[in-house]
């Protein structure tokens, strides 16, 4: 219990659970089993082995348990877990059967498919987390399509917005991400059956037959060729996860800085509290957010040295996927929950965003200020005393329009320049626009 | 000339000259300037700036050059070249048009677009040029598809297989790479135009309306919400332009590792030379593939970390933007030409891939000896026979199928046995399929 | 012009001028230049080379230039630049001395110590920076040694602070680090000579002598054995530079959190101005010292692949090292040259670290308020009491202490417990005797 | 089991069982009421909490376990564990003492210290294993100190050396690391006890004192200032680990690449084997040692991330470190495990390295011949004249220095010029003097 994804009290924030599942001891072992079972009922359907023994394989190993510790000795010294575990499926099956066990494959084929079998289960929980998620955030963005707030770029105010098209910044990258993700599936949820060295020579000028039946039976798509040294699409799938997580990160980052104390304009329901001071109120999953965008991004960036596995399958880059890509795809599918939870604890303190723009005494309108005076006058003279009624604006602690307004001469509607409401654009129309294009 | 890239002496080793034309200091202000001066026509065509100067904009600029260094204290200051570069335009414009430049626009939108304006250059080239790759792999492995050799899986002899398999693996990943791309292309070349915040307010309820018309006259797509904080489509980009890069330094791995004086299975014709060894004729474009792949990874690492842009828009995001993906786009493109220059260089050496067979004594053969005598004998007592066997070949120094003959009783085919050329499965096949697929 | 370190309007920004100088092409010729001279020196005292040789060698070259681009083919046929530049200088050499330039020396000799000799440079200005961003930050400390603010906790406020403790914090990491350095130099300025394979064979049993004479001659230090494809002490330099940016990077951190406008605790003398909004001032400096840490990281990380250089010397390492480690020096160096000034232009709001303690209303005193209640009840009840003074002082916007004081019964010195005066703890003998410490 | 270092199977390949077992959560647990069992301890000493009320919590707690599970909701809500986990333990307590546990404590001080004790069991493990592998080391190259074999640079054939020579190139990286080691240890091993904000305030002016008497008896070093936001010497560990592991790596790589069937040099006594091809003889301790390379250097990447620990405290930092320096740790700590089994296993096959030797056909010996041929010719002459004869020696597959000796009409001891071991240089020298320095 090494990795904060395994630890007992840890878990529960940085993986999720359900997807974890996949990727324990007794869930490889089942896979790999699911591959030898399918593939005798497969090899024995085609007659390439002996008529009985796939059933034979099939019935005798059904429900069949290893246990992983079993395994740990064979692993050290093969770098695989394959080999032993043949070992001890070979014993438990009657003596006709245990020659056409993995018949004509590599421990590769094994490992490679067990692990699409178990990323197709995961990517069927990240989907519905994704989905859950997206229609939570175009919830919560038609919530608060109305509440207007301090923009801010480069971490300034810098003139106003509504709370919704934030919203927004975090729902279109999902929305992309699910677009990727529909790409990537096909390419990703590959059988991998192609033998020793890629030529399926074992199964003796029938390799794409046992291949075209088995990837029917185990419902994956097929390759034209051998996977093992083409590690594209895993690579592909790991930078997808790393930036799902990613763009949640910002979702975090934005939350942790919208509930500073001086900011104010979000509260958590179920803050995380302190050891010491009771005051504290502290935004744990905004936290978990950003940590995880890290975390996953790390391994992913682990992950992409696999593109260099060398000649017909490479043993290190065998060792990296299993070092990265389990706690990969936890973490990312840990991060889609943690951001449904996260939303739904978020209380938005319209008064304090309020309260912030009021604070700010019109210098957010100086942009539309400089717009409204181009009626009037030139761009550089407006820029100039509005910069100049930014400036008195500050010393004197007063509101930004009344200081141009002093400064100019010109008969322009001063209340209205006042009101950020005045000056938020499109902002509505992207709303609806985003918000109806993916209700429908 | 602190970076490799941009040195006299090693950027044609690891960029691509024509593709860094895109991201000098003049190319990025003549793509800003387009952006300012397309902006000004189109909005002069919809009447939101006064008849005539959209024109005048677009003539007084026309073949306008800034020298870079003026827009160095300016970019210290403010962290963006557009202030300073506006200030020195607007000085060249006739008084009354210099009111009516970037109207509406803010500094990232000009940035984000001229950035975008030049990646659609890059990527046109990127594209002849891994079009042109993929057609010398196809020829190459057209030409190497009866080649026969020995097939290594964890770095060790496996089995037999042929030349043109090895290629298929450097192959296939660069035709799902260009099918990757032509999925992305839509969500990364789309127009930034969307004012300080996001809602175009500056615009005053025109902002869609002039969206439309810049992106279509810049030929890009649209963008339903503001990306300024929304780096998805750029971090997908970087992640292609790694993950191409990678799958080249696989091709170099393998091609370093098959140039080993021991291997000696291809040989470069233009070696590089020592400063001391007339012996030495050293792998130089395969090293550079393997170090653009460890580059390319590095940088698109970085620009993962900007898909947690704070806010409307993020500083840091766009500096570290600035500091990475030039320099990945020009050194993933640099290494899918050097692919295409190491590619004609190399000489097959198919009398060493010979030797090295021979040399093998056998043993690759081992698997298809089990086979062969489970036609006699159960699996286990045939695994059992070929291991006695490969350890007396070994001892002996003789041929393992010789020795397997001696070791059993069964009347084989031992000298069809022998030949590397028997156990080949559907390796020829696999590579018509994949070639004619392509070449269709 | 493709990095952000060499483009003409960013390199004043990212890199530092005076340590990329060390760094540009003709730095590198010039140092490559000098190794050979030396070298040739120094066998002619110890009569390696005839008499005579070493001289010319020396008088013919000094002042010699070379044109980088004649270097451009070279490289990349080579992979080096040392086989082409020594043709260069042969064809300049008279002809007895052209056979004894580079005589007995390998390419890798002259490039690793024509590295060192820049870093040896670069180090000296690394260390005036370093020194000299110190002394500013104990000026810094002390100038705000009674500087009372809140402290944040998970960017929550927490508990009342000083500001010279915040500087603490950037402080300290820095005082380590040039103990760091100190400890790591005489590891890294280390000559590299000992041929083509790390034996100075071809010194025919003089190696020791040559090697013991050159590097006196350069002012470098000795190692015991070829450091050719020992990596380990350009690797520490790299994570040292990385974490130096990193440390600065939190001072960029801390400084852009208090410069958010709700904080308003820090302002920049010369904000980055916006193209648009008047109102904007951007604290850039501390974006670029954020940008500047991620970037560092990013390339620190691809030298410590360095670590895995194979057999006697490796092309791959060679070029990761090109690729990252001037570029990494270069920003390094120029996060410290920003910090310098970032300081400089720093305004401490001590009114608004005193406007956001009273809007605290006096939160921040809870854990001070457990411990004053601790004297009259147990620590349950004083935490249970707080607590709901915390929860009355928000829903009534009173200041906590007065909620508390009305719930409890107990006698307190309530006013004191307001002050958050009251409760810096060893705040200021922390400072003093790091600030002393430091002076002496 | 997500994680490679927890999986029932891997672990024991990725992880060192004696160093993962201060990591588990019970581990973990038990140092966090070390911690707090000490402190109250300490602080009964000083009179700062009622006397008898440090004994009670440290015999109340004495041997107490806490099941991690329990903690698992805290955590997640909280985002740190002690809160919960002082829930618990106040409820063992009686009333009195319960009061005084985690005394002016905050929840990071406790973590880090409880971090810092087991980090110090963890090295000590470390160093206890360094020391053993380095001896090792020292063994195997006194052993191999006369064994000739190929040197190989840019992974090709170069010049003789010896394979001690290469042993050395493992050695001295490890030497300087356990220097490294030595110097970051007083950094490292420092207690964290400071309170909320880093000023100690609730301790009422003793903190200093508390803090000295709970370092004496933690047996952890002090720092001047809190490092609650300080990470530079954690990081600095990391930075270590992952360079151990790099450099282990490294000897990974060689060994594998001598264990190319093609090359022989070296062989494994208890190879990994296949699950379908008997022949093969996998060197899976190397691929280990490579991928663990890679993965602690991902995790070292993470870590440096923490540099940036935001205000007095940081969530984001607390997560991201114990996501990867656990890991890291076990992970690096297993590396060294894994290579001195790998070296135990190791046949040094020096008939290859003849055999190698001998189907160069004397192109290593090109140097030798230039410089030999120098003391009749010049070195033009001389370079010119040994290349002829390499390309003489390919073509028609003959020994290069009979091939010279034709091409010249020079008298030369042409027999000795074919000795590999007559250009060995100083090699046995610098084996000799490391080996010596390290053992005394």
């Amino acid at each position: 219990m090494v990795s904060a994804l395994d630890s007992a009290f840890t878990s529960a924030t940085f993986s999720d659970e359900e997807t974890a599942a996949f990727f324990s001891d007794r869930a490889e072992i089942t896979a790999l089993i699911k591959f030898e079972r399918t593939l005798a009922h497969v090899q024995e359907s085609l007659g390439i082995i002996p008529a009985g023994t796939g059933k034979m394989i099939s019935s005798d190993l059904d429900n069949f348990e290893v246990e992983p510790a079993r395994l740990a000795a064979g692993y050290t010294k093969d770098g695989i877990v394959v080999p032993t575990l043949l070992k001890l499926l070979r014993q438990k099956l009657r003596n006709e059967s245990a020659n056409y066990i993995h018949y004509g494959a590599t421990s590769q084929d094994a490992l490679d498919t067990a692990l699409i079998i178990r990323i197709k289960s995961a990517i069927s929980i990240i989907e519905q987390n994704l989905d859950c998620l997206i229609t939570e955030l175009v919830s919560f963005a038609i919530a608060h399509k109305s509440t207007v707030m301090i923009g801010r770029t480069r971490n300034q105010n810098s003139a106003p917005t509504l709370f919704a098209l934030k919203v927004v910044n975090w729902l279109m990258p999902m929305r992309r991400q699910r677009k990727r993700l529909t790409e990537l599936i096909p390419r990703l949820l590959v059988l991998q059956l192609s033998g020793s060295v890629g030529t399926n020579a074992a199964l003796r000028g029938r390799g794409k037959e046992v291949y075209d039946a088995l990837a029917k039976s185990l419902e994956l798509s097929s390759s034209d060729s051998p996977w093992h040294a083409q590690r594209d699409s895993i690579v592909e799938f790991a930078n997808w996860l790393s930036l799902t997580a990613g763009q949640l990160g910002k979702m975090g980052k934005d939350l942790l800085l919208m509930a500073q104390n001086e900011v104010g304009e979000i509260s958590i329901s179920n803050p995380g509290k302190s050891s010491t001071m009771p005051n504290k109120e502290n935004p744990v999953s905004s936290e978990t957010l950003i940590s995880l965008a890290a975390f996953c991004r790390s391994n992913a960036d682990l992950i992409n040295q696999t593109a260099l596995a060398s000649h017909e399958r490479d043993g290190v880059s065998m060792a990296i996927e299993r070092l990265a890509l389990p706690s990969l795809i936890c973490a990312a599918s840990g991060s889609i929950v943690r951001a449904k939870d996260c939303l739904k604890n978020i209380s938005v303190n319209t008064a304090a965003m309020q309260k912030n723009l009021v604070a700010d005494r019109g210098l957010i309108m100086a942009e539309a200020a400089v717009f409204a005076l181009m009626d009037c006058t030139s761009r550089e003279i407006a820029t100039e005393l509005v910069s100049q009624a930014c400036e008195l604006s500050t010393s004197n602690n007063s509101h930004m329009i009344d200081e141009l307004k002093a400064l100019s001469s010109f008969d322009l509607d001063w209340e209205g320049m006042k009101s950020p409401e005045s000056y938020l654009g499109d902002a509505s129309d992207i709303i609806d626009k985003v918000v109806s294009e993916i209700k429908n």
